[in-house]
Parts: structure tokens; C-alpha cells; sequence
């Protein structure tokens, strides 16, 4: 049997958890493996392209545990009341290569993606900072806003979206969350005073979101919007402007906000600064910018993470994804045998 | 949700259809796919290789579907009581990136390699074949034998393997089906007068199961125990005696019997065959060579099968992988909702 958590089984695990509780653990995760990041194989995904979007599939392995995550992204599926990312992804044992866990990843990717954020500014930001301007309030808004809250101790957003009802939206989601929400009419008046900015918008072009003369000294830019090949945020100026840090180098120069500079420009991956390899912040007017595309170790993390979590809480299902025989060579004994005696699919305990 | 077949699912399906209309029909989609082979997406499976074994991941498309399999292959396992390669697998929409279908693939990737096995038979055995060999009597073969009765009319297998209860089992197996069992004491022995010569032996390194002095004139060779680097079947004199056919031409090289030939070997797509572009059997004399290593466009064609039975039957499982919902920009809502109304995971029907 395999470990299963669906939307619903996830959805029961953050209400139990709590959302921010949840995040610090996570960013906690991300931190250890993004410290022994030379272990893991890695890879740029292996994408399938077509008109509509992409899918992906996105594998890392650490030698003793293997994980894929199913991704896919499809801008045009908003017209039609559809999300535009979704995901699942496996856990598998590699002694054995047995799966051992099948999570949902569509709500998982907004919490590791925000945690990797959160995981990136401590290191990257100012330690003083409080205020974040977040611009564009989509299905990532309110995970990002919870993730810098509890780990960088954030409590006052200055927030735009071209978009009133997505605006509306997370006022409602933040309610009660001891974050206080200031809506502005722009980029240029969200960001005025943000000691960081977090972009993400769901533009599907080399748009530019923020421009150079918005950001002062000393901000910590939080780009996650660009993540794709022709898909940008960031003006160049600002770019050339800002010290770099990024996920994995091969795939960030492909699709993130780096795809607009020279091969031979200096970035430096994130891991580099958490094991003191390399800088991040040198002084207090510094801009930084993680230019953050999403990497396969940060989905390990997370499955990792909701892995260890079954050990104490039983809120996930079973499913029987794989047979269990009593003669491996006996395959064919399942379909076989008169009576019906299968282990059936189910909740836990 | 997406449709989900589990162990019990999947064996439920094949007692309600009957594994040899099941394998019927599974050789007719196969067919379909491998007649429009140009139009997928195909590359050479993606593996993470460790020491005890390899886990891959094996996708395409067609532009309208996409699959992708999840499989591992771990020799060791039988030690633990466990199967040496499991697998699961999944069927997307392309055009929103939604994934359709999520089944087992352990008991269906004997039945697509069965199917697929039988069908090359097809163009390539003498039509007049009525017994078989079968060397390797573990989790294949009894697919094997009822994809062979149900596509080519076979009814007596002459079997060998090193091991008694594998013997025994595949005889319990078979009792009641229609196929006449010869037990035999060697490879030798097994492979006398048979039409049709099948090997699907663990061995995991370079053996020689079958020679060329055994083989007659006019003898069609499945051969789909040689599928990894290192692991091969058929003596080499053999190879270079028939005419060898294979699955995907980049991937063979690597995994099949003809990782043991020089690059320029002249080797036929079974697709081609298939299509009419090349020939297959050109006399009565000739040895032909299946040389199977399994291919992606096969869990394609099982996985497109599963969900077209889908429509008629309802056999499968609903799991929530991916969330619904009213506004795509409001994942958070999910969390944030106070009542649980969320859809559970179930029964169809």
C-alpha cells in the first residue's frame, strides 16, 4: 500500500498543522536538503510543450529517497474556470524502488514555493525588514503573505493586482491572520516603503512588472512570476542592478528572469549562501533578487516533509497502487484467484 | 478528480472483461498507436540508475494525450519478497494539462508487453504457428501464454525453468485455460519444434539462454527478458543469423539483445512493419527476432484503453489529486474554508 494525500487529506493536514506552523517546518526541510544540495542528482525538467502550455515532469533523487512531481502549466485554462498549475508527485524508496507516498501538489507547490521564498529572504533580506510590497494576488498571494510572516516576522503588505476581485479575494483570506493588507492603485505605490517585494504575476510575456527607478537600496526582490522561457517580470536595468541568487543555474537561465542576461553574468545559487559557500547580502544597500523558477529538491523537500508527518498523524489514505504478493513470482495469482481477497483502498486508522 | 485504478480495480476490470478479450483489445489499441508512430513525442526513458537497481520515468504524447510511467527495476527484491519491478502510470488532457486517469502498471505492464509481444508475433511468426516455448516462468509468463492463444492461436507451450515452484505455479496458473502445458528439463529440450520461442528470464547480466544451434529454420524469437544494459538472452550468432525487429530504435540499442551488435546493424521498427514501410517475415526460413525492451507508446495505448472502458464500466476509483474550483485564482479558499466541503475520495457509481 501506498500513502495517499488528496486535496482533501492536505487540506486536513494544514487545518491540523496550521498553515504557518506548516511553512516554518517546511522552510526547515528545504534548508536541510538545499544544505547537502551536491548529493542529489539533478536535472533540468523533462518538458512536454504544446499550444496550449507545458507539462513537466521534475525528478531529484538524494540516493536513498527518489521524487518526481507532475506539473503542468496552461495560462489559457483560466478562461475556463481551471487552474492554470497543477501538480501531484511520488515519494519512492530507492533501495527497493517502491513508491511510498502520492501527494496533491497543486496546493503543496504554492507552500513550497513560498517557503523556498521565505528560506531565501532570511538569508537575502534585510533583518530589519517588515514591510512587503506583493504584487499580483493570485493563487500564490496568500501562501507567500504567510510564509514571509512567519518566517521573516512581515505584518504589513502594500498590495496591488490589475485584477479588483483578486484583490477582494485576499483581503477576505487574510482576514484574521494578524497581517495587515494595504491596497494601492499601482505597482510603483505598492512598492513605495517595501522593505521587499514579491512578483507574482501571471503575465505570459516579457512584461516588465517592476522597473529600476521603483526599487530603492537595500529592498529584497522576490521574482517567482518568471518562470518560463519568454515570461519575465523584471526590467534589465534592475537586473544589472541587483546581486542574483537563484535555485539551480542551468534551468534558471532557461526560464527565469536571467534569461534576459549574458551567459557569463554572475549569479550565485541559493544553497551556495545557506552552506557559506558564497555571499548573499554584502551591505545594507544591496538590492537583491531571487529570481526563484521552482526546483525538484524543494518538491523532495515537501514530500519529505509530509512523509515524516505520517509517523505521528494519520490524516493520509491508502491506496494500493502496488501488489503485495506472497510469491513476487506469482504475479498472474492475482488475477487468478477465485475469491476476491484484496486489500481494499482507505483512510488510515 | 481523476479516475483511479488500484490493484483491485485493475483485476476487477480483468475478471469482468476476461484477460484474453482484454489482451484482444489491448493489442487493437497498440496497434492504433503504433500505426501513427510519427505523430508522438518520443525519447528514451529518463532513469535514475542506484546499486540495487534503476527507477525511470517513460513519457509521451500524441498532442491530445499525454502519459507518462512511473517504473522501477530492482533484481534484488525477490530477496525481500517484494517484485522486481512495480509501476503505475498516468493519462493527461495536452490541451489543459489536467491529469485523466491515474492506474497501477505492475500487473499492466505484463499485459502491454503480453500485447505487444503478440502483436509483432503477428507480422512476423508463420501464420501456421500453434506451439510455443517458453523459457522463464516468473510474473510474465502466463500473460505471455494467453496473449499468444488469443492473438496467434497458440495451444501448447513447451516450458523450462531453473526453478520448480515457478514451474509449478505457472502450471496451476494455466489450468482450465485452453493451453496444454509441456513441462520440460532444459532450454534445449523446451525450444524442440516450437514455432514460436519466448524468453523472459531475470537473469541479470549477459546470458546465453538461447544458442543458434537451437534454433530452426523458421522460427520467430520473442525475446523480452534482454531489456537493460548488461542484460541479454541471446547468443550473438543468433543476432547476427535473423532478422531483428525492435521497438524504438534509440532505446533498444542501449537496453535490448542488440546492445551486443556494432551500430550499423540493420534493425526494423516493428512500427514500420506495421505501417507496410519495410517488410517483416520475407520467407518460411527465416529466424525472426523480436527484440523487446518496452516502450512508452505501449502504457499509452493500455492507459488510453483503460479510460475509453471508463465510459462503459464503472470499475475504477475517483481520487481528488487536483483541486476544483469555483475561482481559480482562490486556492487558498481550500485552506481557509470554514465547513469541510471538500469531495472524498470514492467508489464510482
Amino acid at each position: 500500500m501506498v500513502k495517499f494525500f488528496g486535496v482533501r487529506e492536505l487540506v486536513q493536514l494544514l487545518r491540523t498543522v496550521g498553515v504557518e506552523e506548516f511553512l516554518s517546518n517546511l522552510i526547515r526541510y528545504i534548508r536541510e536538503d538545499f544544505l547537502r544540495w551536491p548529493k542529489f542528482e539533478k536535472s533540468p525538467r523533462l518538458a512536454s510543450h504544446s499550444a496550449n502550455g507545458v507539462i513537466e515532469l521534475m525528478p531529484t533523487s538524494d540516493g536513498e529517497l527518489y521524487s518526481f512531481k507532475y506539473v503542468n502549466g496552461h495560462p489559457v485554462n483560466t478562461q475556463f474556470r481551471k487552474l492554470t498549475v497543477t501538480a501531484f508527485g511520488v515519494l519512492a524508496d530507492v533501495g527497493s524502488g517502491y513508491p511510498l507516498l502520492l501527494s496533491e501538489m497543486t496546493i503543496s507547490t504554492a507552500l513550497r514555493t513560498a517557503a523556498t521564498s521565505a528560506l531565501a529572504a532570511q538569508s537575502l533580506a534585510r533583518r530589519e525588514s517588515r514591510v512587503m510590497a506583493l504584487i499580483g494576488l493570485g493563487a500564490q498571494a496568500e501562501f507567500q503573505a504567510l510564509a514571509f510572516k512567519a518566517a521573516m516576522g512581515i505584518r504589513k503588505l502594500r498590495v496591488f493586482d490589475v485584477d479588483p476581485a483578486a484583490v477582494a479575494k485576499f483581503g477576505i483570506n487574510l482576514s484574521g491572520s494578524g497581517i495587515e493588507v494595504i491596497t494601492t492603485d499601482s505597482v510603483a505605490s505598492a512598492v513605495k516603503g517595501a522593505d521587499i517585494v514579491t512578483t507574482a504575476t501571471a503575465a505570459k510575456r516579457n512584461a516588465i512588472i517592476l522597473t529600476n527607478d521603483m526599487i530603492a537600496p537595500g529592498v529584497h526582490i522576490n521574482a517567482i512570476g518568471g518562470d518560463c522561457p519568454g515570461k519575465t517580470e523584471l526590467e534589465c536595468g534592475l537586473l544589472e542592478r541587483g546581486r542574483i541568487f537563484v535555485e539551480y543555474l542551468p534551468q534558471s537561465r532557461v526560464e527565469g528572469e536571467i534569461q534576459q542576461l549574458s551567459a557569463d553574468s554572475g549569479i550565485t545559487e541559493l544553497w551556495e549562501v545557506l552552506a557559506g559557500k558564497r555571499s548573499g547580502r554584502v551591505s545594507a544597500a544591496d538590492v537583491t533578487i531571487f529570481d526563484s523558477v521552482g526546483f525538484a529538491i524543494e518538491d523532495f523537500s515537501l514530500l519529505r516533509y509530509l512523509n515524516d508527518l505520517t509517523a505521528t498523524m494519520s490524516l493520509h489514505q491508502q491506496i494500493d497502487l502496488v501488489p503485495s504478493l506472497a510469491d513476487p513470482k506469482d504475479l498472474f495469482g492475482l488475477v487468478r484467484a477465485a475469491g476476491l481477497d484484496l486489500p481494499r483502498s482507505g483512510k488510515v486508522g
